[in-house]
């Protein structure tokens, strides 16, 4: 039993030292996310959609795609999503639907985009972090450590209850 | 001159004729759309995204679905879709998100489905209604003659110029 702890805690300190290794790894790249490391993955904007959302304060329609993975995991159900899961949030500002010089009542749709942000499954690369990594990209780019930081405490105030996903599947 | 003139109206009155036909044929199933027989396309909710919209009135959030001739054809930006392009507008009324027994702020997301909908271009079959046939949905269901009466005249009246479809694709 205790050479188990033992394990568990040197797999625990093995975690603790690599991390550092890897954040680095991610900072020296610049299409990169700092601390995970995260780059946007080819081809999503291909994915299946999870569901849309609306938020209210920035103004901004937004959708969920996912990958192969993760669609296939929503459809069955299961928690935890499966190592390999990517989940990308599109955001856009919301502006008036204008049809010629005529704006549509009441219709809103997606104006400049805002950010492109992925969550990655890797539950050993990203244990610390409930086996998430986060990437947040303005044109292309990934924002600052600081806006990263924010990512993983929000999900586990909101949505550990989910595996740390907000977003439901949307029929 | 004068037999082109009449080969051109030969082609409208046979449309004319031919197209009552269609609507009866299209009324007899009950799985499809009144006026223009649409059915629900197989497998359309795993389609890549157009683009998301909110409708304000109504609190819906809704996604634009494209199967690959659409999705194709937004690529290369050209107009008129070509035949065989099917669109497909999911809308589901808008709700607060809600994380354990918490509102998350200013977050709304899909609640309860409202309906499903679809264009589908086919010119010589809907040549009366600019290539497009329409069919709106509810749980499954075709909904009535009236409604379906809507659809064109409000496309013809705020999207002409874009081949009758209002929504652009969001990058």
């Amino acid at each position: 039993m205790k050479r188990v702890s033992f394990s568990v805690i040197g797999i625990v300190m093995w975690t603790c030292l690599i991390a550092p290794v890897a954040v680095t790894a991610g900072r020296t790249a610049d299409n990169a996310s700092p601390i995970y490391g995260v780059t946007i993955p080819p081809g999503y904007r291909q994915w299946a959609m999870v569901a849309p959302s609306h938020e209210l304060g920035l103004h901004e329609l937004r959708v969920i795609l996912g990958n192969p993975q993760a669609m296939d995991a929503y459809e069955k159900g299961a928690l935890p999503y499966p190592d390999g899961t990517i989940l990308a949030k599109l955001a856009w500002k919301q502006v008036p639907l204008v049809e010629g010089h005529e704006i549509v009542p009441d219709a809103f749709v997606p104006g400049p985009t805002t950010t492109v942000q992925f969550m990655v499954k890797n539950s050993k690369r990203y244990a610390v972090t409930g086996g998430w990594g986060f990437g947040r990209f303005i044109d292309g780019k990934p924002v600052d450590k600081a806006q990263h930081e924010t990512c993983f405490s929000c999900h586990a105030a909101h949505a550990k209850g989910h595996d740390y996903v907000f977003t439901r599947y949307a029929p």
